[in-house]
Order: C-alpha cells, then structure tokens, then sequence
C-alpha cells in the first residue's frame, strides 16, 4: 500500500512516466536492460546496503572488497561483458561502496601508457586478479601541479634499474584509492633523473606488498590515510618508499623509454594524456554525481508531499510542505537542474565520440575544446549538484540530517567529486584560459569552433521581451545567456590587455583576473546548458505530453539561473529592473505548475528503494514507519550502554 | 619550532595581535580568565579529543556522559559557578561533545514555566543529578508548527491524573537529545484534554526510565534515533508514550492549571513563552555558530600559507596558495564575515539585555522586534557560517576532506544549526512578517522601533560614489545596503497589498511573496550587520592599528556582499553598471591588502591547537607530519584487515 497523500501525486500525471523513463534511457530496450540489471545485483544478498549507515570504516571496507570480488564472479555467471549492453548499468546498480575502481585505473594506464611488451605482461595478471593495482600520483604535498611531484626515480646504469624515493615527508604518495590496504602493486608518477638529468614526471610499476601474504615489500611504508566524510569503503592510502628498485621495463615506455645506456628517447605525443582526464571527468559526472543529485530529488520531492506542516488555509487540514512557495523554490529548481545536467552528458558525450574519432585519424585539433568543456563542465556540475543535495538535505529539516534519509551520504560523496579529478577553481581557469584566446581569435577573425562563435558577436543590445510571457520563449533567455556569458569574457578580456598595456606582468595580470575569469568560464558553461535543453527539449515534439513538461522545466531551469544571478544580466542594461521583474514573476508562475508534476518527474527516474536506500524517499511514502523501523536496528539500540554503569548510575545513586 | 613558511607571516602583522586578542575578549581580564579555563579544562585527560575522528557512535556517546559527569567534578574542584566569570568560557572549553544539553533545557523550562511548588520539588533533584532531564517537544511527524503536536494528555477526574499517549507513529516524540539513553524524566508537551476539551498544548513532568536500574518505565518506549550527519555524542531519542499515568501536579503549573475539578484556569501571559526560544536563539549562535567559523578560517588560512601549489612567477619556487586571488576571494571575505557576526552577537545581547530588563518591569513592547532579530539572524548566520565553513573545507582540497582536517566536523554542525531550534526558512518569513508590519505602520505615520525606521525612508534615489574610493566609505556602503534592504521590504508589500486587492485571499497572497520575503528579511539583517560592523569599528578610534585593519575587514565585508548579490543593488538603479565596476576593483583590490595580515587575524582568535583538532590548522604549522602521524593512529591501520583472509587471498591466489 502506497501513503495516500504519495498515492494521490500519481493520480494527475500530466504525462506518462513510463514513456519518459524510456526516453530518458534512449529507448524502452535500454530501460529493460537496466531494470535486469538492477534487478540481479539488488537481489543478490552480497550486494546488499541495508546496514550501510551503522557500519564503521573497517566494517564498509571489508563489505566493498567482498562486493567487488562477488562482482567478478556475478558478472561472469550472468554474461556481462565490458562490450555489453549490460555493463554501463553496473556501477548504477551497486550504487556505490565496491573496491577495486582504482585496479581498472592501473589498467587504463597500462593500456595507455605501456608499450606492447608491458601490456602483454601486466593486462593479463591484472584482469585474472593476480594481483591488484593502484595509481599513485598525488603526494601529500602535491595535487593539481604535476610537474611539482616530489618522488624521484634514479636510473642506476650498473643494476639497470629504476631507485624510486620518497625523499621527504610531502613527498609520500597519499590519497590513492585501493593503495591502503588492497593493493599489491601501483603506477607510481616519478621525476626520471639520468645521470644526474631530471627528464620529469614518468610512471613506474611498483610491486608494494608481497603475492604470498600480503605483507609490505622492502622499502615501503604503505597505510590507510584514515577517516574522511565519505567513501569510508575506500581505502585511500600513503605510501613511502625507501630505495625500491624496480628494473628498467618497469617504466611505462609507450611514448618515451630509458635505453640500456641510459639515453633517454621520446616519441610520440604527449598531449594525449588529456584525453585521459577527459574521459575520466565526463565519465564520472553520470554515476558520480548527476545520479545521486537526482536521487537526492526523488527523496526530497517524495518526502515533501507526505511531510504535512501547518495549515495554509485557515481551517483546512495542515499543508504538504511542497505547497509552500518556499519549498517549491528550494526543490524544483534542482529538479529542473537534474535534468538539464543529465541531457549535457549526452552533450559532452557526443563531444568527446566525435573528438576520439577525429583522434583515431591523427587529428588532435578538437583536443583543446575537448579539455576546456570537460574541465568547465565538471567544475560547475559538480557544484551546482553538491550545493543542490544541501538544498534537498535541509528542505526535509531534521530527518534530512539522520544518515537514514540517505541525503547526507548522497551529500558527501557528490562534495568529494568537487575536489578529486582536478580543483574546481583550476578546472575553471583551464576553461577560461581556453575562452579568452577564442575570443582573441575570433575578434581578430580567425577561425574557431562551433561553440565559441558566439564570443565574436558581442556588442551593446538590450533584450527585446516586453511582458512577463516572452521571457517563456527559448530563444529570449537562450539569448540572453549567451549575451551574458560573452560580455563577461569580452570584459575580462580587455581588464587583461588594460592591466598588461600598464605595464603588469602578465602572470600577475592573469591572477589579478582569476575571479573574473572563472565567473567568465561558469557563465558560459550555464550558457551552453540552457542552450542544450532547450534544444533536446525541441526534438521532442512527436510526444507533446512529455515536451510540454519539459519545456516547463527547461523554462525553470533557464530562468532561476537568470533570477539567482540578475547582477550579470542587470549590469550592462541588456535586461532592465522592469524586465527582471517579468523574470521574477513569470519564475514564481512556473512554480506550481511544475508542483503538480513534481511526483511523476522524479518517479521517472525509475531509482528503485534499495538503490535510493532511504527512510524518507522509498516509492511507497512509509516516510514515518520505516524512520522507526531502521533506527531500531542502530547498533545504539543494541544493548544498554556500558556509560550507565560506568557513569549515570554513579551519578544517579550519589549522595551529593 | 615553526614551519618557515608560516612563522614569516607572523612577523609582517600591521596591529598587535595580543590588543586584538584583549579587545575581542573585551578586556585583558577576560583573556586571562578565558585563558585559564581553557587551560584547566585541556590539560585534563578525560576532555581530550585526540581519538574524536576514529570513535564509533557508542563510543563518542560514552566519552560525553564521561565528560560531563566529570565536568562537575572539574567545575566543583575549579570554584566555577554559574554565575561567576569563568562560566561562559567553559563550553568554548570543552569543544563539544558533552551530554546533558537538554538536561539543562529540561531545567530552565521548569524554572520559567513551574509554579513555586513545582521549582521547588524539581530543581533541587535535578541540580544534584539524582535524575536526568530531557525536553520532548518535536514529534516525528511535528517540528516547527507546535500546534499540530499529535501527543495528548487526558485529564482523569477520579484519580487526579493525567493519561498521556502518543496515539499514532508520526505523535512519537522524536529528535530529543538526551533521551535516546540517558534520561530517567523529560518534559514531554502533549494536547490538554480535559472533560473531552482540548485546551491546546501543555508542558508535563514524566518520569520514563527506573531510577534503580535505568530500565523503561511502564508503557513506554524510548530509543536512540540512530546515526546522524554529526552529533554523534547526542542520544538523539524517540519516545512513545502508552497510558502513562503523571499526577495532576506534573503539568507544569506556572501560567495555566488544571484544578481538582477538572476546571482549567490560565493566568499571566503566553507572550513570555517566545522570550525562551529568543535567548536560546542568541545564545547559540556563539558557541556552536560563531566560534566555530572562526575555527575553520584558522584552519584554512594557517594551512594556506604552508602549503604551496603551481607557480604563480615563472622561475621562482611554488606559490603559498594564499597567494591567488581565487583562494583569496574564497577566505578572506570568511574571514571578514567572521568578525562581523562577533560583533553582531554582541548586538543582539544588547538588544536582549535591554529587552529583558524592560520585561522585568512588565514592559512587552520590544518583544516583537527582539523575536524578528533573533529569527532573522539566527536563520542567516547559521546559513553564511554553514556556507562558509564548506567553502574553507574546499579551499583545502583533498586534506580538507579528510577528517583529520577538523573541518567536515565543524560543517556538518554547523549545518545543524540551520535546521534546529527553528527552520531557517519559517525563520526568517516571522521576521518578514515584522519588517511588512513596520513598513506599513511606518508609511501610515505611526511609531516603530528605531531600528526600523529606516523603512519609512523608501524612494527612488542614485548611489552618489563617483569613483572606486568612494565605495570605502562606510556610510556609502551602508547607505546602498539600507536603500536596498527598505526597497525590497517596500516592494513585496507592494506585491502583497496588489494580490489581495485583485481578490486573491490574504494566506495565498502571502504563500506567493514568501519567496521574495525571505529575500527582503534576508537584506534587513545583511544591512543591520554591515550597519553594526561600521559602527564597531569607528567606536575603536583609540586604537589606530587595530582599527585601520578592521575598517579594511569592514569594506570587504560590505563590498563582498554587493559583489555577490549585484542584481539587488542594480536592480532599480540605485547602483548602476559603471557603479558596480567601481565596487569590484575596490573590492578586489582589498583582497591582497588583507591578505598580508591573514594569519595574525586569525590568530588573533586564540584558538588552541586542542581546540581546534586539527592536523591542518595547527600553530605551528607543521601540517604533513601531523597528518602522516594522525593517519597511522586510524584503528584501520591497527591490524591486517579480515578482508585480506577472508576475500583478497582467495582472489590473488585462485587459478582463474
């Protein structure tokens, strides 16, 4: 039985969910698909999350690794393959908590990295599992700037080998995933010296725990870096290393080599290796971030129409929260936002498909676009999610703050993917950097690409709605978010070329803009979501149901971003106070109206309740008995406390 | 000894951080006395916090009944009293993590809410520990609207008591601290029914646990509510109540009673009641808002000079972070909004004290305003400190994410506070109820409080800044802040005085402005703070150097916010687009001019390593071995995990 006041929500869909949910999956076949998957790995007790929110940090580790060795056997006994359809599905279903992600990154590097030799040797042990690898590139002192790394690897002519060294406390790898207590081997990044040359930043494989009983190799000191506010199953680690020698075809030599003789040889690019971090980053915003933002929706909305709070109308029973403008205001932007980052994926997928082909001929000439849109969209995806999770969080008040609500899990995974994978701030400025010389090129009428034109044509305008209504129209807000996003990068642009013609040096014009020109790289990122919703929202209309709801949030969505950030719309006059205001109200109008299909939107999201793993979001709106239910399973509820002999009753039977 | 790196910023300070220091305490005196409590408490092992971030929920729950059984002790032995000057000292002390919170609560209701009799029965047994209190208020399914409270109390004329239940799920006392495990009474408020009338909500004494053997009381169920974002100490509980049967003289009694008879008698004045919520309101922000934002821009600054990341001159070594303009822009306008709440805490006590000693002479009138300030700024600084707090985490990457940093603690309490003792939202709406009130009383020529009559005052008018040196001028600034807070308080009364009189009813006209009156309440309080910051500061004339580095604080504080919220200041023109040009190059030409002084600001907060628990922010600096020595103290690295036997070995030594 599902809680009438849930139930009730369902009744008055505007559209059909099924039909959406296979949209959003690109097609019923898919959905199919994923509901096996799904299915499979959430009826198998292995998998299961149930006591998740009691466990302690070595209780999650030792679950994720059983996980993640049940996994292989899983997949091999239900014939899911890396090529099959199935296998995109995986990290979906698991939701979380599996070891060994950072083994598939010693591979992906090996694969990428290593000459032929190195592939045939290491590919196979690593896939049969014959030993279990990590990628240790951050040191405790060193993040983002690769070329600062502090470990050194000493070509030693006489032994042909390799010494690596961690030779001071900053130096020590930290961070790795699967390097504090899993793994027996890892990619090592080390500055090569020859003869006394440093050649810089190479990766080495380094064994780090013995085959036989896992015990450290000599020369390494290797731990888990402890607690943190999430991903407690991951056992980031430290390593130390002390004259380990790794022979000569331990350094991974695709693209450069340590000959015999100690002559060093490089060939090949480097710039590929951004296609990596490429990859990488528009590959984790789908399951790391863009699903659990919109899991945190599906909890929060559900929630909010079961959650009653008092009275709207004088007399009548008390209101559904999400009744309350206040409410609406907090959740359905996000909403609308869980959308529109869901479509950019498919945006930044179809980007890099067409880079990697383009690649694949030798032509590397989308690389910087690539690199700038995939920094830049992670950078503002992730924030937009991670404060958008906060939001849900304190919309469902206190029982948001219990880990039961699944939202403070949700809340510190989704912050994390802010600072992994590259700085949000440097991420910006790569894009920014990218903005700044298009525009250069293109106001001096060299060619750029497609999705930068629009910085050539920038010029004083002012937007040409008159009422409240126009400011529904696609084209209007589409324009003004790419007048916006031009005019601050026109602006920055010019405060550099003021401040480097008075003579500033250029490093110090440049960080004197750094605020500006990451505001620069957001606004254009905002521009070209907008522009892709309303453009996938076009394509729609052969099934009008679902378009028309779309374009309402595709409406919402464009004109919160305009509402929460009127100061870059207002500044130059292109949107005028009387125009804001046309903003506000035609914003506040699309409230209610989205209201009513809050319920449906989120459904279609199709999150079953083990993978939402929340006593506030499950489909069946038991919000108040399943709080109960599991807070009676908290290992605090298991017996009386040693602090009452020890302390209360001391205290209680005391003759003060 | 000091890291280097740290140590030189200390040597360039512009003012005297010991004449800080003295003067944020208000006095030498004060300093010394803070001092010595804090000392007295640290040096103390039972307080310590060195095994806070490894400590299970049972664990830390057990450390706080210790640490506040011992704190009797301690304060007995030490000669503190309540009234003497070391008290408010002691809970910056003991940083936390101490039971019986709510014991206290319990305490103050029975002293403002019990008759003579009841104070003293009760208090005597309270103060001596030979019971333990609670206060159960919030309902599973009832937060802020008290007057849907589903607890009920049904008066029994033939044995003279009251029958208490908590007839359904959603009425179980829920959230309580104190009472998961530890309280044998609490204060539980249900609906007064008696002869089948129900006189709304009362306050009764129940007992719910043995006072012999801590066992449950006869129909009664109680619990902790499980796992939390933080407060992992607090035994949050829930409570059920089955015919539990209280005597007549356990309601408390001091306004209201029920006689023999059945008759229900009330006397005195409700009003009295918001006077409570009003000083918990105060008196939280510092201790568990405040103070805290202050301890994680000390953090965050400290490790910000000793870490070093990227070049910022080609050449030279790595740059200090604090050294970008990015990381400036995201701590130091923190740290300014840091001193402006201290300030503004000192305010609001002097609004309550003048407040109260007008209530002792049976004078309500500053009641409303008193509630509409405590509100206002409870709901916005506990929302700017959560805010805060995360951005300091982030502006210290990946260590900041690490438990070890101190800071995803202070967070995630921190993010408590915007959720307890009042929902931030409905908060902040009470107090737009007021500012609308006054608006319309002040437009109708009537008499309003002076520190609203500003909002008389509303019309169209220009900034008069000529240049970007005009806009350090505080009455610039606050003039902008004052005409934008009264516009926006004058226009959503507008909005709201249009709906009604287009015949939309008073409550749903009042739903649909809540959105821009939250904004308006929001503005009034960010021009209070700014208003209070300037005048703080010109009060220091005496005291030039100080007083040059806090007029330096107070612009940035003041630009930041036009900065960040541009749209409400460019809306109506006040400041137009060449204006708000002027107001970010002087504010970002702050930036590096306070940046100098960063880490004598922040040290001038007196924070002591212990208090702060943090392997990042310590005095001396020395971040990496702290780190490195606090990580290997993680209980998961105390043994080879059961992972390895159980699931790693099999896998690594299977002939796949």
């Amino acid at each position: 039985s599902v809680n009438p006041d849930l139930a009730s929500e369902r009744q008055t869909a505007s559209f059909s969910v099924e039909k959406l949910t296979a949209w959003l999956d690109g097609g019923v076949e898919n959905t199919r698909t994923r509901r096996a998957v799904v299915e499979a790995i959430e009826c198998d007790p292995v998998f299961s999350r149930e006591n998740q929110y009691f466990q302690s940090q070595n209780e999650r580790y030792e679950a994720a690794v059983r996980k993640a060795v049940h996994l292989q056997k899983k997949m091999h006994e239900m014939g899911w393959t890396e090529d099959g359809p199935e296998y995109k599905y995986i990290s979906r279903a698991v939701a979380g908590d599996v070891a060994f992600l950072l083994h598939r990154i010693f591979m992906r590097s090996i694969s990428m990295l290593g000459s032929d030799e190195q592939i045939a040797k290491w590919i196979p042990l690593a896939s049969q599992y014959r030993l279990i690898g990590s990628y240790a590139q951050t040191e405790l002192g060193h993040g983002t700037y690769l070329q600062g790394l502090e470990t050194t690897a000493v070509f030693d002519i006489t032994t042909q080998e390799f010494i690596l060294n961690t030779p001071k406390i900053s130096a020590m790898k930290w961070w790795p995933g699967d390097m504090g207590r899993s793994a027996t081997h890892t990619v090592a990044f080390a500055q090569l010296y020859v003869h006394g040359k440093c050649y810089g930043v190479h990766p080495f494989i380094v064994q780090i725990r013995s085959l036989q009983d896992h015990s450290l190799c000599p020369g390494i000191i290797a731990g888990d870096i402890g607690p943190k506010m999430s991903f407690e199953h991951a056992d980031n680690g430290f390593l130390v290393l002390q004259n380990v020698r790794v022979p000569r075809e331990n350094m991974l030599s695709k693209f450069c080599e340590v000959q015999p003789d100690g002559s060093y040889v490089r060939w090949g690019s480097q710039k590929i290796n951004y296609f990596t971090m490429t990859s990488v980053r528009i590959s984790l915003l789908l399951d790391e971030v863009i699903l659990p933002m919109m899991k945190a929706c599906t909890i929060a909305i559900r929630y909010s129409v079961v959650r009653r709070q008092s009275k709207l109308k004088p007399g009548e029973q008390e209101a559904k929260i999400l009744d309350y403008q206040t409410q609406q205001e907090k959740l359905l932007p996000q909403l609308a936002a869980a959308y529109a980052f869901y479509f950019i994926k498919d945006y930044l997928q179809e980007l890099f498909d067409n880079g990697y082909r383009e690649i694949q001929k030798k032509n590397f000439d989308m690389l910087p676009e690539l690199h700038a849109f995939s920094s830049g969209f992670k950078a503002v995806i992730t924030q937009y999610c991670a404060s958008a999770v906060e939001i849900c969080l304190r919309a469902c008040g206190g029982h948001g703050y219990s880990l039961l609500s699944g939202l403070p899990s949700l809340y510190t995974k989704i912050l994390a993917s802010c600072i992994y994978e590259g700085e949000n701030t440097i991420l910006l400025l790569q894009t920014a950097r990218f903005l700044i010389k298009c525009f250069m090129a293109a106001s001096a009428g060299q060619p750029v690409p497609p999705s930068v034109t629009y910085l050539a044509a920038v010029k004083p305008r002012k937007c040409p709605a008159k009422n409240k209504l126009d400011f529904l129209s696609p084209d209007i807000y589409t324009e003004a978010y790419q007048h916006m996003a031009a005019r601050l990068v026109s602006s920055t642009a010019a405060k550099l070329q003021e401040l480097i013609q008075s003579g500033v040096k250029k490093h110090d014009a440049w960080n004197q803009c750094t605020v500006q020109l990451a505001q620069a790289a957001k606004a254009h990122c905002h521009y070209i979501a907008v522009k892709n919703f309303a453009e996938t929202m076009e394509k729609l209309e052969t099934q009008a149901g679902i378009q028309k709801i779309m374009k309402h949030l595709c409406d919402l969505f464009a004109l919160h971003g305009i509402f929460s950030n009127s100061g870059v719309f207002l500044h130059d006059g292109y949107i005028s106070g009387a125009q804001m205001d046309m903003v506000t109200a035609s914003y506040l109008d699309l409230l209610p109206i989205i209201r009513k299909d809050a319920v449906p939107l989120v459904d279609a999201f199709d999150f079953t309740d083990k993978s939402l793993n929340s006593a506030l979001g499950s489909y069946d709106g038991h919000v108040y008995q399943r709080l109960y239910e599991w807070a009676q399973k908290s290992p605090t509820n298991e017996q009386m406390s040693p602090a009452y002999e020890k302390y209360l009753k001391p205290l209680l039977h005391s003759k003060l």
